[in-house]
Formats: C-alpha cells, structure tokens, sequence
C-alpha cells in the first residue's frame, strides 16, 4: 500500500491567507473595446482628452440671440428681432447674429457667431413679413449672457480627471467614457486560472459514464470554473490528467505556464497528492502543507516555476465539492478578486441567526455548511429566536445542513457556510452569525419544506417562487417540522406525533408493488414476498410507503398469529431500502428485482407492471406559526379544491 | 419651423408600469451548455437521470469488508481478516470480499461484491505473511453495515427532482447539475433589445468628432447597451439613423422585426419623433404618450409589428443621458429583468437618509439624481440627521446632484434616483430615502471631497480608493464644506469665511500667465493686457486662480489709483471664464487666445510659455467632524511630508 501522507502540523487558517496573499495572482492590464468593458475595472486613471460638448451648444429649441437685445422684453411689452437664419444640431452654422437679429436653434445646436444666450420657444411668438423681408420673431422674455447654452467644456474640459483608478465600470462609467470617445478602455486583466483535475474515475459532464467501473462525473472542475468567473477571473479547464503521474505532472507544468494562478482538486488518490509535492518541490516552493480547519485539512498552497522564469500561484483543494467549493469561497475567491481589483460583492455575506442550538467543539476552525430561510418580516411577531440576542427578529433564520461532505446536493441545499471557532462549544438557537454565500447570486429559499418524496410535491413546487425541499420522509419530515425550522411538511399515510400543524390540503395515491411489465411472476399480493422466491426492493424506514408496507405486513402477521419479524426475514431484500421514490421501480426495471415497493404512478410512468396494496393520504401540513407568512399563503391557494385538481391530473392512482 | 408635438395629457407613472408590463419581451427558452450556463435561469425542472453515485461507492481509505465480520473486534482484540486484492477509483473490482476476507478500497472505489462496510485505514495494521499465503489485515474496529459506504442513489437518486424551474444557476447549481452529467442546460432566453439611435449630431465613440458641426458622442446607445447586459437582455446597436426618416423608419422596423424590445433615444428633434409615431400608428399601437414624471415626460410606449405577423415591444426614452438612464432603470430594466427571470438585484436600491433639505413642489413625480456618502460606523457620532427620523445614523448620506440633465458628468456624480411624490413639498435633513442605484454594481464613495481643480489634487485622489471629487472652485467648496455634505474641500489660495475645519496638507503652486511657446508677444505681466491688444482667458469667479488674479487686479489698480473695476473692462477676454484648470492653456496652445490665466504646471507640460505672478498655498481641509473617519484619516497619511513630496514630484512650479 503507498505511503499515505499525514497532515499532523496544520497551519493556522490565518496563515493560510498569509500564504495566499504572498502569492502574486495580478495579470498585466489589458485593453478592451467599450462595448466589453461593463464590469472590468479601469487600470489608470482617465483624463478627459477633449472639451463636452466641444462647442458653445444650444440646451433648448428656441431661438439663439444677444442676450443684451432682450433686456426689457416682458409678455406686455415684447422686443422682436429680423430672423436670419437657422442652425440645427449636427450642422454648422452658417448664420451670424448681429446686433437686433436672432437665429431659430434646435437643442444640441452649435451656438451661431455673435449670439450668446437661447430664448426657448414656448416665449416666442413668429411674425411672419411679406416682400422678401425677413420674419421676425418676437421676444416675450429677457435671457442673460449664457441663458440655454451649455458652454465648451462645461460639462466636463479637457484635461480633466474623468474616473479614477480602480474605478468598476457600471452602464454610468461606460456613458462618460462614451462622452469623452474613448472606445478602448484601460483595464485590470483578469487573472487566468488553471484548473487541473486528477483522478482515474472522473468524467466530464456529456460524456458516457461506467458506474460499474466507479465512474463520477466531475464536479469540481465545473463549479470552481463558475466561481474564478464570477470572482472575475478567466478559468481555463485542463483536460483530465487521471491518475496518470507523468501526464499529470506534464498539465501542472503546462498550466504554470500559461495561467496566473493553477488550482488542482478531485484527486482522491495519495500518490496524486505525490506528484503535486514532487512537481512543487523540484519546481516551485511549497509554503504550506494542511491547515487547521474542516473541511479543508488537506490544503496545499505553493508556487510553481515557469518555463519563462516568472512563477505562477499554487493551490490544492480537498477533492470533496461542497468542501472544495468552501475553501475556494474563503481563501481562493477573494485572492482572485483582490487580483482583478473588483471588491467583495456586498451580497456575499448575510446576516442570520441560529434557528437550532448547534454543538460545537472539535478544536480547529470549522466552516459549517448551513441553510438558509428567509422569514422576512412575517415572523416578526413570534419563532423560538425572536427574544435571542440577535434582536433582529427579521434576519433569516440558519440550520446547519450536515449530508456529508461526499454529497453533491449539500450543494444546492446549503446556502453557505458560517465559520466557527475552534474554541466555540455551542451556537446558541437565537445567535447572530454571517453567513459566508457560496455565491452573491445566492438567494435564500422563501419556503422550506421537508417530508416525503412524491410527483405532485415536486409539481406543487414549480409553482411556488424559489421554493427548497429536502426529501427527508414523512417521519423526518414531521419531527422537523415539531422543532421548529421548516414551514411545511409532507407527510404520506398516518403520523403519529403531536405536533402544531394545520394541514393545507392533501390528496390520495395508491401504493402497492411494482412488478416488471406484464407481471410474469403472477405476484398478487403481499404474501408472494413471504411465500415464492422472489428479490425485493423496499423504502427506508420513516417513508410513507415503508410505514404503510410495515403495517400491511403487520395485518398479515395477525392473520397468520406470527410476529411481524419472523415475516420480514423471509423477505429477499426486505433490509435493500433506497432512498428515492423512484429507485425500487428502476431497479424492477432494470431486472435486478422481481417486486418493488411504490406507487401505481411511478410504475406505470415507467411501464411496469403494478399490485395494487392500498391508498395513503398525503398532507401537506404548515407549522402553525408559519401559516401567516406570505410563502406559506402562496403555497395554500395552489391546494383549494382546482389546485389540487390540477396537481394530480393525469397522475395514475391518484385522487382528490 | 417644424409643428412641435406637446404632451399635455401626461400619464400617471404607474401607467407607465402597467403599459410596459403588458408587453411582451419573453424570448423562447435555449439550450446552452454547462459551462455557459452560470447566471442564468432555469426554464424548466430538472429531474435527476441518474443515480449519484451510480453504485454503492467507499467513502474512506481503507479496507471494504463484511460487517459481521468485524463485530467485536477492539483496540485490545483485533479480527485480522485475509486480504483479497484491491479496488482503486476508476477501476472495475475484480474481487469478491467472501466470509473472512477484506480488500483495500480507496476513496471512491466501489465496493467489490459481498463487503458492505468500509474500515477505515488508521484502524488496522498490516500482517504481512510469507510463503505465498495472503496478507492478513487487523482490524482495531467493528463496523456496522453501511459504513463509510455512500449507497448508490444515496446522493441523489434517478427521478428525483433535482433544481426548481426558475432558479438561477449560480457556482453550486453548475455543480449539482455537473453531477448529474448534465451537459445541455435549458434555460430562459434573454430578451433581445434593439436600440436605435438618432440625431445626425451623434458620432460613435471612436470615430471622429467635428465640435464644429455640433458632434457630440453617442453616449446613450453605449450607456443603455451596457444597462440592457446588465438586465439580462442581449443589447443590438443599430447603425446611426441620423435624421434621414426613410432610414430611421427602415431602422425601426428592422429592429422590431430583430427584437423582443426596441428601445429609441437620443434624438433632439421633434421629427425623429414624428416618424416614430407614424411607425407605430402605421405598424403597431401607441399605448401611451408622455409620462407625468421628471424627467421622461416624452416617453412613448407602444407596440411595432413584425413581417412575421409577432410584435416587438418598444419604448423611447428621453435624449439626456442621465434621463434616459433614469427612465431605463426605473421603468425598462425591470421589464427585461422580468422577461429574463431575474430578479431585482438585492444591491439595486440603498436605504439613506437626506443629508441636506430639499424643496420640491412640482406636481409630478420626480426622479430627482443624488449623490451619496457611505459615512459607515464612523460617523454614528455625530452629523446633523442622526437624531432624524431614520434613526439609523449609519445609513449613508444622500445629497440631490443637480447639474442640468445634459450633463453626462452628473452620470458618475450620482448614483442613483431617489423617487420624490407629487405631493411631496419638502424632504428634511435626516429624512430616510430610498435610493435606486443606478446600477446593482454601482458603491457609493467612501470620501466626498470638493473645491480647487489642481494636477496634485488629480494625484492624491488615485492613491485612495474609491474617492468622489467635485471640481466646485474653491469658494464653492468651502461653502459645502460648511454646509455638512462633503469630507473634503480644497482651496487654493485665502479663503474668507468660518469654517470648523483642519486643515490636513498642502502645497504651494505657481500661477501666472500662460502664453504660447517661446512668449512671441514679450507679455511681461498684468499690464501688458491693460495696456496692448492681447486676447485673454479667464477662469471662473471662485475659483483660487481668479481670486489671486483678482487681488492682484485690485493691487495694481490701487498702484494707479484706478477702481479695479475700470481696469477690468480694458481686458480682453476678461469676463471669457473656462471651466476647468487647463482650458484657458488650451485656448492659448490652439492660437485663439494671446494669454490665460494658469498654472506654470499646466503651461511647462502642455509646451506653453509662462509669466509668473505669485504663488498660492493650495489647503487640503478636512470636516471637524468627519476628521476621525477612516477615509479622512486615509487620506491625511498621504499628506505627510513624505506624500506631499511625492505628489508635487515633478510638478512645475509646486514646493511643500
């Protein structure tokens, strides 16, 4: 077995942004055209190089005179002057006002010679001539010397300080810039970030995947992709390097060269971990090897030579996503930002507060994935932590999501991570923390629901705005609901705690076991798993189905006066319990199963053969404190009497 | 003169909304791929395809076994068990773990046929043995079955439901989606917006401008291209249409036929939008015409048609650009962001508080352009709104910026509009306002400084983040300086009124005469332009320079027993003020003036000549109040003699 390394002296977190910071990720700045240059960064400082406007420009449409020709004119006693002429904007002026004239302008029109103020037209009045003399235009109001006229350079001169350094450019920066011509505009680079993936069992997304080979598709070179781009960085993906050593070493090298920072990730084996040393060792310098905090242990930060002799930024990321995502959120983003001059974004942090006390005590920095639920204003008046010492009863409330750190869908179903002391014991239900989001895009949910997995949940939640639900089961989801962080939850068949609910409507849907299509095995009931040879595939416990399978098989226990363990025993597979409700009908599906506990419409979505066993009643139950909140009243009106209509329609097995 | 159209019947501005939300900006869903994808918003669910892990997967180093076969072992009794073979990520087993025997796992691997637990390597020992017999591994530890396995579907199962129609797609949603190998992602379109511009004044970026016809860059196309991206629309600039109306029609129909969204600007004349209505009346429904709102009170909204027999919806915005963003942003962007599915950005609107009181009494809504301060926790202390009605003195400060909507400087001196009611006669000092940012992206300035245009002033603001600096003159800016609003102001030369200030740094400058190169007309000093023929440039009154100026004017005039005022009207060009420092230089170098009133500065870098007449103490004076901040105290750190040297570095003319 390879020697496997050990992480015992672990950096201080502090020193690992010591580490990071050292490292120079700052490409050279750039020059993009105007139309790109929304969001990037301004590397210098930009003078105005021209006069705007770069004329004397008329502001109103009117006409253009010598202001001292108006003094004394009023709407009783108006003055009125020979028109001359004419200038309308984007033209030049081919009239000049002499002393007792005046020429019609458009606004935007170039000031003629001679005239230095704008009468507006709605205080004019035309007096049209005869024989060839001119009109003339009467006056009904006096104007001063600059009255309507913009003058050159007075909305901003040349040789002015425009925008500064560092300045972001939003669609206002992009306006003057416009204003002043410039249409390649001086930029921050935006740091080039290698990412290089190892391991044997990794697969791109779209490619054909082998799980019996232990094929997974890769998750990490996408997500961090996502992140160096949207902490405005440029991720450049390296074709997998597997676990072959001298490949792999060849792409480290490969990506040094050409990019600013290289991150690695995924490579759950050791003697990756090996290469990347040998390569950092023979090639760069290692500073620091394993830090003090969870997850995350595993860091690696360095620096690699290149070819050209300049050296490029090195870190390694734990293999896990959420915990390869958390450790790029707290150490890697903001180095990446730091390097493209663009600041945290201000929605990347939330304030919460404990919805549940939370044991803490495991002696390093550790960054808990958490959930998120924004009760806004709705639950001003009451909830456990309203009277916490947060005081901001409005402040979304935070549950740790703890899945494991293997699972992909701790992703989507934390929201971010709250970093604990290692010398804190408890957070208390009520405590304010921050919340670190995995991404200032991040949103809370407006609704959390928990319970059992079934096809009209799943459509009932397409209808609500940003909706999460964790497909606990019914008894999970229940006892959640009883201590107090979900809004709802749904439950299949009977319940049998005491808990504060208002159920907010529900429907019925046959259960009973999925056969393969055509039933070949004749299965007509329950006792065809007790009595034949036949493999079965069950639910786990705490799932609606489980609970109404158990208690069938409890009736049968009676009827045959045996106790309900010595029938399970005899059932091939009865202990094979998978966790979706699809999963049994799949495994049916796919031959490796002669019966499969679900539901008439999952079997025959899919085209198996079903047998029938009963109805369970599905609830959709509010914890009564929520039932105000707006979230919980949008769910509602999906379930009157046409909502829930609509939801089982066409839904096999299903009533109302 | 043309018939000028009048908007007497103004709409109400919640018509405005509903006009515009009754249009149809909606782009069919797309399919983009994954790496793509991130911002975006999901079209439809997505339901897992597969299982994750698609087979039951070790989730530690160490050895796959049968659990009962380790029950009972501990520290003190170890079950040692015959090592079989080993499976690595990546790879098929090709091991069966039978009754007594284990088999190295890696992370990841899956697990060979018969184990249903793994023990983890830190909790065995290897017992080589010899003479060909296996290996045996000890086990310190038992293990329950299902340890440290994930089981196939674990993670997330095939049918489930994996992300809501609707959700945004943001690092971690890449991920999960990546996971499920999901390479093709539906998501919402993003709305075309076609944007038209006119006025044959307006020149793009880049091109060559001639102020002499009365171009002026394009700064609305540009500016609201960059606000439609923003949105998430997919902004197309038409070509210029000028003020040719067969092409603008052209244009416009063009645009429509292209387009979800058209939106027109820019144009000054009341032709261009004559054709717009023929267009409309002729293809299309005008729904509305002019807006009960300052500014955009032209503001059209209708519907075109398309050749296709579909429509476009259109919206013309008003010619300022800081109008026309006004508009953009308050009535347009949310109609793309709601086409997108997007949702209004949490960073789009500031809670503030009105630094100073402001009249308003105009019968309509008012979308009044403001400047904001983020005081932060510095300012907690004192300042005259913290005892206002907001309560909340860390709320930053909001001050109405007023420049004339043609200006495009007001773009980046505001930051946003603050929404004022019709029947809204005043809003207090300290009254709470909500900003809407101009852009989501858009920081309020952490310093507010104001007063004296000076190239060292220029130099000192780069070197702090994110400052905002009003070339006010001095006069003006130690006016603001006493009226609460700014951090900062910078006079340049005595000043007269009683200020709570302290001054933080200064400098001095040489002022003068700037003349062309090589001094061709002998000017010697002020008298020369008493005395001879020479065109003169003067800066404005307030401003340092014009105040030496004119003390050394008065001096002169006491020198020949003249009023000041006498020798005044015998300059040249005297009452000629320009607005910014270098302009008269400018004027000068371009052989339209004798001599301006400058800096040796500006005359040595730009190739002038120069007649000294004194030197002036330039003041860098900070707020009593406000000299604790951190930004205040920022910038005091670049005015110690250290700084001070090295901002005059090099400048002409300039001591400590």
């Amino acid at each position: 077995m390879t020697e496997r390394k050990e992480f015992r002296d672990l950096a201080e977190p502090d020193a690992a942004r010591d580490a990071i910071a050292s490292l120079d990720l700052s490409p050279e700045p750039e020059s993009v055209p105007l139309s790109e240059a929304r969001g990037r960064v301004l590397a210098e400082r930009v003078d105005a190089g021209i006069d705007v406007p770069g004329f004397d420009r008329a502001s109103m449409d009117g006409y253009a005179v010598r202001a001292r020709d108006t003094f004394g004119a009023d709407e009783a006693d108006p003055v009125a002057l020979d028109l001359v002429g004419a200038v309308h904007a984007g033209e030049p002026p081919e009239v000049t006002v002499d002393p007792g004239t005046c020429a019609e302008v458009s606004t935007g029109a170039v000031m003629p010679d001679g005239a230095d103020a704008v009468v507006m037209v709605e205080r004019t009045d035309e007096r049209p001539t005869e024989g060839g003399e001119p009109d003339r235009i009467a006056f009904r109001t006096s104007v001063a010397p600059g009255d309507h006229v913009m003058a050159a350079g007075a909305d901003i001169a040349a040789g002015a300080r425009a925008l500064g350094p560092g300045t972001r450019l939003t669609p206002r920066e992009i306006g003057l810039l416009s204003a002043l011509g410039v249409d390649e505009v001086p930029v921050r680079g935006r740091p080039t970030v290698g990412i290089v993936s190892t391991g044997d069992e990794l697969v791109r997304p779209g490619d054909d995947l082998d799980p019996s080979r232990g094929e997974i598709y890769d998750v990490n070179s996408t997500t961090i992709a996502a992140g160096v781009t949207e902490a405005g960085g440029e991720p450049v993906l390296y074709p997998h390097a597997g676990d072959d050593y001298a490949e792999m070493e060849r792409l480290l090298r490969e990506a040094a060269d050409e990019c600013d920072l290289v991150l690695s990730s995924g490579s759950t084996s050791a003697s990756a971990v090996d290469v990347i040393y040998r390569v950092i060792e023979e090639r760069g310098d290692l500073l620091l090897h394993g830090v003090a905090v969870k997850p995350g242990k595993p860091m690696l930060i360095g620096r690699l030579d290149r070819a050209d002799g300049g050296e490029s930024a090195y870190v390694g990321l734990p293999g896990y996503p959420v915990s390869a995502l958390t450790i790029f959120r707290t150490f890697v983003a903001p180095a990446i930002r730091e390097a493209a001059g663009l600041p945290e974004p201000r929605t990347a942090t939330v304030e919460g507060r404990m919805a549940v006390r939370e044991r803490y005590a495991e002696g390093r920095l550790r960054l808990m994935p958490v959930g998120l639920l924004d009760l806004g204003d709705d639950a001003a008046a009451d909830g456990a932590a309203a009277d916490g010492p947060a005081g901001d009863s409005t402040a979304p409330i935070v549950y740790p999501v703890d899945k494991g750190s293997g699972a992909t869908t701790s992703l989507v179903e934390a929201d971010g991570v709250v970093a604990v002391d290692p010398d804190t014991e408890y957070l208390e239900a009520g405590e304010p923390v921050t919340v670190r989001l995995f991404s200032p895009d991040v949103r809370p949910p407006t609704l959390l629901g928990v319970g059992e997995d079934d096809p009209a949940v799943n459509r009932l939640l397409d209808r609500i705005e940003s909706p999460r639900y964790l497909p606990v089961g019914s008894r999970e989801g229940y006892r959640r609901l009883r201590d107090g962080v979900p809004d709802v939850a749904v439950t299949a068949g009977p319940t049998d705690r005491d808990v504060d609910d208002v159920v907010l409507g529900g429907w019925n849907r046959e259960w009973g076991l999925v056969v393969p299509a055509g039933n070949p095995e004749d299965v007509e009931g329950l006792a065809d798993l007790l009595d034949r040879d036949l493999r079965f595939v069950n639910r786990p416990t705490g799932t609606g189905l489980r609970r109404s399978l158990d208690d069938a098989l409890a009736e049968l226990a009676d009827e045959r006066s045996a106790a309900r363990g010595d029938l399970t025993e005899r059932i091939d597979g009865y202990g094979l319990t998978l966790r979706a409700f699809e999963s049994p009908v799949r495994r049916v599906l796919d031959g490796d199963a002669d019966a499969g506990l679900g539901l008439r419409e999952t079997a025959e979505r899919l085209g198996c053969g079903f047998v029938p066993l009963g109805d369970q009643r599905v609830a959709v139950r509010a914890a009564a404190d929520r039932v105000g909140r707006e979230a919980v009243a949008s769910l509602a009106t999906e379930l009157d009497d046409d909502g829930i209509a609509d939801l089982i329609a066409g839904l096999a097995g299903y009533s109302a």
